[in-house]
């Protein structure tokens, strides 16, 4: 299925409403698949030259929010409901891969799988599980 | 039951260790709970003046990192394992508070609850449970 | 805040919809706290005399569905979304006890934080936290 | 990667230490993926025909259980640290078939992914992520 947004309607819609979701680049955006790298910087790391835990996070996040975006279109007011991450291997010092698919696409939940992984290896870093809450139009919050 | 390190050795520790883990304040410090505060900082913001996902996480994980720290004095190879977190409400623009408490201080897993407050306000922005595992003389990593 | 039904209106609403949910004993019925009690019989057991892992996760997923209907009155199609528990110590071979309490009580989800105990003990034997969705009149499911 | 016990030995096994363990059907036991069958009976049924969440989340505890028999031999010790579980879709009445594959294998904890379906049908009714704990020979319990 393809996505509901263009790798360019995504860069433009960040620019307006999420600029600091601009970090990771997109590699895949597609209904069933999103795929980001993060490249390797100093600042994401801690000591001992491992990538630290809420760099991690915030990269899962991001993907899985792309994965929302690309199945419901530029939902701007859809929130991370809860995260659950598996911390699994150090990752390497090198570029992370965020691989994100749907577990279930619903009108008011979206929940995802997502895998990182250190670039070029296919044991992942880390899973992460989570649940977005797509506000409906009118509706409360949920 | 009293903290293994004091606030002034937990700085001394993370100086030397995890200089990217000195941002909150330690309100804090015992076996039994620690309280940290995160300054209400402009860049810590996602549009709509809400305090980013990551940073919540990122605090949470520092507040269940500094129980750890209480239980077994400074062990600087304890990783965090798991992490579940659940949002539960916008956070205001206003210093948040984390409140760790331990659910299991085992000598290989550490289970802790932690509780996210706006500075001031009774019910939580985020609620978490952390499980950081913690690696023996001389053992494999888990 | 008092409970929308009664401990009588909860068990005639359980007969009328959900006869499997009738196990455990209702202590305490309050909008902000279920207590249940779960009487300790061999079938709950595996070997070692150890309570089951799915029994202790029944009971937590129960306690969360009773606070729901505190909350909301009896809202039969209520659904558990999700649900993160920690097994914290060995249950001892006696009654346990399950206690949940509201994170968030939302017009569609109800978050919950539940501890269960060994009777008579203060530490957890485990925690869990459950996601419920309730379905709004008239609209599609989550 | 070969099971470290075969099918015949899982079952002689669970005879001896987990009796209650033996309800699924073993379809596929390697250490990549353990595949179980539960049959559809009424017992396992809410009102509605749907299949119960605590039956969904005993079989996922079981399936991962298998899995760690296959990677680590058997390891009657071995105890359920965590569970996470997403409830995706209603289950059909039909048999629910569990799937588990390796998210990482340490000697000491093993964290799983395991999905669940309706047997027939592509789109998974839960996805649960488990971790078991392994004590050492001769240590302390985790």
């Amino acid at each position: 299925m393809a996505s509901k947004l263009s790798v360019e309607e995504l860069a433009r819609f960040l620019d307006e409403q999420f600029p600091q979701a601009r970090g990771p680049e997109v590699e895949v955006l597609d209904a069933e698949l999103v795929r980001l790298r993060l490249r390797y910087e100093e600042r994401h790391l801690r000591p001992g030259g491992t990538i630290s835990g809420p760099t991690l996070m915030g990269l899962a996040d991001t993907a899985a929010f792309f994965l929302v975006l690309a199945n419901h279109g530029p939902v701007a007011l859809a929130v991370t409901s809860s995260l659950t991450i598996h911390f699994l291997r150090k990752p390497a010092p090198r570029d992370v891969i965020a691989e994100a698919r749907p577990l279930k696409v619903g009108r008011r939940l979206v929940v995802t799988d997502v895998r990182l992984f250190s670039d070029g290896e296919a044991a992942s870093v880390a899973q992460a599980t989570l649940t977005y809450a797509i506000p409906g139009l009118g509706s409360a919050p949920p």
